[in-house]
C-alpha cells in the first residue's frame, strides 16, 4: 500500500455539505478497490480538493472517484511524507 | 488560524533526505511568523510537495518557505478539511 494526494479541480463554490458528502460518496464503495482514503482538504475560492489515501495504485484511487462521480484531474504517487 | 496546503513544483528526484531536510528548515523557524507545518507529502517522479500547515495567513506561509529556501508555488487556503 502506497499513499496518493489527488487533486480536482473546477470545485469552486463547493460547500460543507458537498465535500461532506462527496468525501461519504468516497468512503461508501472505497473498500471495494482496496482504498483508504485518510483526509480531504478544499479551498472553495480556487476550487480545488485535495484527497490523501491509502491504495495498491492510483488506478485504484480513480476507480473509487469515478464511481463517486468525481473523478480526480491529477492522481500523484507520495511515497515520502511526514 | 487556517488550514493551508501550498504546492512546490521542480522537485524531480528529491531523496527522503533532502525531504526531512527541508521540512526541518521549516520546522525552524515557523514559529517566527506563527505558522505551524502539521505534515508534508512528496512525488519525487512528478518533483511534486504538498504542505499542511495551520497559519495566520497565506503570506506567512510563505515567508517560511521563503526564509527555508524553498518558496511555494502554490498557497491554498483549505478552510473545509475531512
Amino acid at each position: 500500500m502506497t499513499k496518493f494526494m489527488d487533486v480536482h479541480h473546477g470545485m469552486v463554490g463547493i460547500t460543507d455539505q458537498q465535500f461532506h458528502q462527496a468525501h461519504a460518496a468516497d468512503l461508501a464503495i472505497q473498500g471495494d478497490e482496496g482504498v483508504t482514503f485518510e483526509h480531504a482538504w478544499a479551498d472553495p475560492e480556487a476550487g480545488i480538493v485535495y484527497c490523501l489515501s491509502e491504495a495498491p495504485d492510483a488506478d485504484a484511487v480513480q476507480r473509487v472517484h469515478q464511481r463517486a462521480g468525481h473523478p480526480a484531474d491529477e492522481i500523484h504517487r507520495v511515497p515520502l511524507s511526514l
